[in-house]
This record gives structure tokens, C-alpha cells and sequence, in this order.
């Protein structure tokens, strides 16, 4: 493709195969949790820039698509709006603006672009789908349960193979941070070397911690706990004495009950070294992974203040995100997608095209795809390889022969078969080829 | 809602009842525009500047949402991207870059936002969906007569009601100023005089001309001939002489022809005075109109250079846009929309939230739409006016005495009737229920 007619980079022209691959996931999803009761919300692809800058930290800030400010102010170079940079600043809009007009709780999901001037790579795109999942206003753990058990279910739909969700809880880390004393302002630190113990060596990790100012006696042991083979058992064991880490392995008990019937055994575990690198977390959290893909394919978490600090009100709110364009490539893909027809109509000659076009009507009356051959050409194998090209099952081929016998030659796409039919019973035998196709 | 916390101006956010009406529509035309063998498109929300600018003439170059240019660039204050401001050139850039690769001709439909930054009011919006069907290389009048007749039955399935389709040919038009012996440089402004024909009164259209250096009588014949109630004969009769008008009768008797069979009598009419503002057309013309609306839902017409015009290759072209935000404001909302949920499951306790969330999840296997009561308060009452809320159909309660009996109380929400149910046959009687509601 010449480069000039590149879609901008990052970004992606979406033809009819994978576009259908695309719409046929997100008619899934969308299947999923509307039956969990959820709505769907879609909010503008800009917002005022103001809502935007200072929500997602410094680097955060710099990926944003600004848009120009117009008319006589456009030469100000300053911008007044930009692109949304996820589903969840849009929320919280509109969690402030529609309040008690909303259902309480608000269960919304949203699926839709968001943009990211990340520099473009492998699977990084600056145009890309988010899929979030969240309730507003409730503090209960059936929130939570419900937005894993609608994630699972989402998986499974949408055919992700052999994946497994992480549990655990901020509450969990707090307490190990407790019992383990670790000085409160190393604690995020220190979360986030933990953080890394499923891509580097527990002595990597441990190297790290001293490096943070954790003494290396408390690193070592953090390290080993979380990292042990039985680390869930000496997890349980250590939290104990810390009122916070038994409210966490509450939480994660309580998780694990209440899916337990709706999710497969051994699907959920409890993994007391995941820590969503996300701060804003307040309760319990869970990733997703599958063989197939590095890396998680979603995860959530309560986080019940976030909404207020991103100016929304300060509600309860639990939520999840599915990585839809990771999921989405590491699916097999449908080659080629469906076909385009079931029916091509040849046309031969002018005269006979209003009667074709007619037959083709009839075809899509019968709920039947049908289209003529819109070609210039007036050999037939030239139209029967369009049929062929356009993915259809039968051919209509009226030629002068047809229209002398006051018949349509039906050909079967696959065998090469070839049924004359009178053409005042053609409506009925393509309501046949309907119902039996 | 106060300020702050509006979308944009001239945005919109789409909460779930409205969200979904539209979804239902846009659901309609996919539906029949895929019947045709039409295929989806979707290209990025911006393009890169240089493919948008002058496309657009000066006054839609102004509309134009730039995007400003990122990181180090950012102080210059200059754009590299803009918003889509329709899907005809992202069409033209995609014909360009794929070629051989699309389908040939290549059959396409697109819906989906576009952004023009044009002073928001009633009804005109700054993010608004657009929803095209165009079909690229061929130039048979069949094609012309396919986009017709999908757009026929597209709003056919949204409802619209009343709808009629006026057909014309620009050749007709380029016939009629020809045989009133027009001057060529005056052409296009006395095609768009002649289009305010339906809202000026002759008189005034006739001065208008004669402002445009008509001489008198010719503009007051020209009115005279497409305004009379009579226009059509009068049309045909006069276009006699011209080469061009001839072919262009041709075209319009062609489509009437060819569509007769698929649109309901009298839906299409030759419509001689009706000229598509647009200079860019080339065979026939079409407006689609309907007494609920003034001005017209959406039209098309053949283009054969368009495409090259815009980057493209130079390929023969016919398509036509839905107006389709004026559609949906036009036609009967669903007011308050669709429920959220068919049971709700009440949660009385901590002890039986976990079976309260099971039941759930067995209405959700048996298809129907389920969720448990997420607040904190214990009060059935309370409890019941949510599922109320949630427009609930069936409500499961499971309190102490259930739980001692072994039994769910399944209460219909409209007769208030309950039946209680076994725990271990609640599967099958919802499954019951499912199939008979």
C-alpha cells in the first residue's frame, strides 16, 4: 500500500472479514452483560480538555490527542477539547451530570474507541477499543462477584482458550505490608517491585526491595512468602495479628464462595503476589491470563474513591476491563469472513436485466443476500466467476434460452448442479433454499 | 445538569434507553444493507490533515476538527490530524489503498460518527452519525437502481412513515439548461436557484435568476416548465431536442423501471425541478423526503469522478447517505426504553446472599436477564421497589423462612401473585418461564 494512503499510523482501516470478526465479539459481550443487567452508556469521542489533563499522571497527560481550538482561535495554537483517553474520566462525567436520573446502582457497560498517542508497535495501536464493566454505588461484594462472573462468561462466549483468573486484595498487600513492617511511605514502592515477581528472580525482586530502603531481612522474607510454592497457606498464616489482612482474606473468601457456582473449579485462584499496579484499588482485585497470550487479558478491582477523584461523586464503585484487541488477536481469526451472498444474479444482456433484478428482489424477499452482476461484461463465465468471488451459494443464470422457456436456471454453487425453475415458482423455491440452506 | 459536567457542546451522551433505540436502528439497516451484498466498512476517527483539507471547499475546510501535533511539536501549535468530517473521502483514501485487494465493484457500507465543528443547535450536532452506501466500479444503472432500493427498504424497516422518493438526472437538468439556451458559466448558479423552487415562489425564483443575468423570459419559461403542475409532460416534451436530456430521461425511465417491482407505486417520482445541491453528480439523482420532516432524510446519485476528485482512483460511483439523525428524531421514541432485567433477586442477609446469587445465575443459563440487590438495606419493601425500578418482570425472594422450607418465592411483578418453588426444580421452572415469556 503506498504509503500516502496509509490510514495514520497507529491506526487501523477495519474491511469487512475483520470488521465482522470484531462485531460478532462485541455481540457477545454485549449479550453477556446486558443478561448481568447492565446498560450500555456511549459517550462523546472528545471531551473538554479540562476534564481530561491531570487524570492519568504525567506521562498519561502527554498521550492525549489535543484538538485546536477553531475559527479566529485556531491561530492561538491552544486546544480547548480532546479524545477521550478511556471509558473511565467519561463515567465519571456523567456519574456527576445525570446523578439520581441514573438507576442506583449504575451498572453500565461501555465499548468503544479510545486514543493514545503511544508511539505505535506490535498490538499498540493510538486508536484502539477499551470494554469496561462497572457498578457505581455499591459497596457490596456481590458487586465484585457479579463483574467476575460476567468477565468468565465473557471469555467463555467469546471462546478465549484455557484462561484463569487471579484473585486477591488490596487489603491483602496492605496487611502483608503491616505485619512485614514496612514503613507506610514505601509501601507503594514496594508493591510495585512485588509486582515483578512473575517476570524477574525472587533475588531480582529482593535486590530491588533493599534497593527501595527496605531492610534485606524483611525483603528476603516478604519475597519468600509471596513467592513460595505454599505461599497461600504462609499468606493466611502471616496475615493473622493484621485486622486489614483478615478483612482482605475475607474479601477473598467471600469471592470465591460466591463465584463458585458460576465459574468452573480451579478457574479463580487465589494469588496473594498479584498487585494490579493500580494505585486507586481499595478492595479486591483479579486479573485475567491465558497461555496464549504474555501478559493479562483484563482484570478489575473495587476501587471506591476513584470516581470522586476523577470528579465524579464519591460512590462505591467496582469495575473490570476486558483487553479486547489483545483477546481479539489472539483468537483464530475467521479467514476470509463469511461470504458476501447467498444468491448472484447473472444478467445478461440489457434487456433482460429488469427481470434479474426482479429475481434478485424476490431472492432477499425470501431472506435470502441476493445482488446482480453489476459488471460490464456479457460472458457468462466471467459473471459465474463474480458469483464465485462474491461467495455465493446459488446462481441465478437467465439468459435468452430462460426467457423464451419462462424459466431461471438455478445452479448450485458447491456440486454444479443446475435445477430449471418456471419463474411464477421461483419465489417458492427460493423460500425452499431458504429454509433448508 | 450543571455545566461542568455537560459533554461538549454539541455532543451528546447516549444513556441506555436512547443508546439503544439507536442501536435497534442502526441494527435495521446493517441488516438490509448487508441483504444487498453491501459490506461493512470502518476507518479511523482521524485522518491525517492533508487528506481531509480542500476537500471540503473553504467553508468546510473551517469545520474541520484539527488535531494538534504531539510532544515536542506540540508548541508549534500546528495540526497533523483531523476528525473525519464524512465517510467519502476516508472512502476514496480506502479505495485508493486497497484496490485490487477490495471486491469489484466494491459494494460498501459505512455508519458511524463524523465530526464537524459547525455552531451547534436544534438538531445539528458536532458528532453526529453519518450512514453511506456507495458502490465503487460500476457504472450499470443497476447499481443506481440497488442503492434505491436498499435505502427503500431501510427506511421501510425504521418506520419512517409516508416516505417518497424523488428521482431526477442531472442530465436532465444539463438538458433542460441547454435547450433554454443557458450559458455554461451560468449553469450551476441557475441549478441552485432552481433547487429553492420548493420553498421560494416562482416569482422570486425567477428574479433570482434574472439577478444571475438570465434574460427574462428564458428564466421565466424555465421556472414555468419545472414548476407547472404538469412539469413532467412539459419536461419531456421540451427536452426533445437535447442529446443529453434524452439520456437522461432514459435514466430516470430505466430506474423507475428496474425499481418498480421492489418499491410500492408511486413512492418514486420523477421529479424534473429537484437538483441535490451537490456539483459533483453526474447521472441520476434522488431525494428521499417524508411529511415529518422538513427538507429531506437522505438521497443519493451517481458520481463518476468524485472518487478520483478526492484521491481516489477514477472509477465510476453511485451511492447515498441516510439522513439518519433526522430519522431517528423523527421517529416514535421508545420511551423509557427496555427493562434492565427480567428477575431480580432479592438479598435478605449476609447468610443467603450466596444462594440469592446462585439463583441468579440459574435464570442468566436459562436465558433470561438477572441480578441480584446490590444495596445495603434489608427491607424487602425497599428491596421490591428496586426490582420494580429495574423493570423486573419475575422477583425471587429468599428469606429465613425459604431457606427453612427449601423453597424460593417467585413473585410476578405485575398480578404480585408468588409461587414457591423447590430450590432444586427453580432451573427447570425458570426455564418455564423463559420459554413462555
Amino acid at each position: 500500500m503506498p504509503l500516502q494512503f496509509d490510514p495514520p499510523s497507529g491506526t487501523r482501516d477495519f474491511l469487512a472479514a475483520e470488521l465482522e470478526t470484531r462485531q460478532r465479539a462485541f455481540a457477545v459481550i454485549d449479550r453477556v452483560y446486558t443478561s448481568y443487567g447492565f446498560e450500555p452508556l456511549q459517550t462523546p469521542a472528545f471531551e473538554r480538555l479540562d476534564v481530561l489533563m491531570g487524570k492519568y499522571g504525567d506521562e498519561g497527560d502527554k498521550l492525549i490527542f489535543k484538538i485546536l481550538r477553531r475559527g479566529e482561535h485556531e491561530a492561538s495554537g491552544e486546544a480547548d477539547l480532546a479524545l477521550r483517553y478511556d471509558l473511565t474520566v467519561p463515567l465519571a462525567r456523567v456519574a456527576a451530570a445525570y446523578g439520581s436520573r441514573l438507576p442506583s446502582p449504575y451498572k453500565r457497560y461501555a465499548l468503544g474507541p479510545v486514543w493514545r498517542a503511544d508511539r505505535p508497535g506490535k498490538g499498540r495501536y493510538r486508536e484502539f477499543t477499551q470494554c469496561d464493566l462497572d457498578t457505581l454505588g455499591s459497596a457490596s461484594l456481590l458487586a465484585d462477584a457479579e463483574v467476575v462472573c460476567a468477565q468468565n462468561e465473557a471469555l467463555t462466549g467469546l471462546g478465549v482458550p484455557g484462561f484463569g483468573i487471579k484473585l486477591n486484595s488490596r487489603l491483602v498487600l496492605t496487611g502483608l505490608l503491616e505485619v512485614f513492617g514496612v514503613p507506610a511511605e514505601l509501601g507503594p514502592g514496594v508493591l510495585a517491585s512485588l509486582d515483578k515477581l512473575d517476570k524477574l528472580a525472587p533475588a531480582e525482586v529482593r535486590a530491588e526491595l533493599a534497593g527501595r530502603g527496605l531492610a534485606e531481612d524483611r525483603a528476603g522474607e516478604l519475597v519468600e512468602v509471596i513467592s513460595a510454592p505454599d505461599s497461600e497457606e504462609r499468606v493466611r498464616a502471616a496475615l493473622k495479628p493484621s485486622e486489614t489482612g483478615a478483612a482482605g482474606l475475607e474479601q477473598v473468601d467471600g469471592l470465591l464462595s460466591l463465584v463458585s457456582g458460576q465459574v468452573p473449579d480451579g478457574r479463580v485462584t487465589f494469588t496473594p503476589g498479584m498487585v494490579r499496579g493500580l494505585s486507586y484499588y481499595t478492595g479486591p482485585i483479579w486479573e485475567l491470563v491465558t497461555p496464549v497470550v504474555t501478559g493479562s487479558i483484563g482484570g478489575g478491582g473495587r476501587y471506591d474513591h476513584l470516581i470522586a477523584d476523577l470528579g465524579g461523586p464519591d460512590v462505591p464503585a467496582t469495575g473490570a476491563a476486558l483487553g479486547i484487541e489483545r483477546i481479539l488477536a489472539a483468537l483464530p481469526g475467521s479467514e476470509g469472513g463469511r461470504s458476501r451472498l447467498d444468491v448472484a444474479v447473472t444478467v445478461m444482456g440489457e434487456t433482460l436485466a429488469a427481470r434479474a433484478f426482479a429475481f434478485a428482489g424476490l431472492a432477499r424477499a425470501a431472506g435470502l443476500r441476493a445482488a446482480v452482476y453489476l459488471g460490464s461484461s456479457g460472458k457468462l463465465g466471467r459473471q459465474l466467476k463474480w458469483a464465485s468471488d462474491s461467495g455465493a451459494r446459488w446462481c441465478l443464470l437467465y439468459g435468452a434460452a430462460e426467457d423464451a422457456a419462462g424459466t431461471v436456471t438455478v445452479r448450485d454453487m458447491n456440486s454444479g448442479e443446475q435445477t430449471e425453475v418456471p419463474v411464477g415458482a421461483l419465489a417458492a423455491y427460493l423460500a425452499g433454499l431458504a429454509a433448508g440452506g
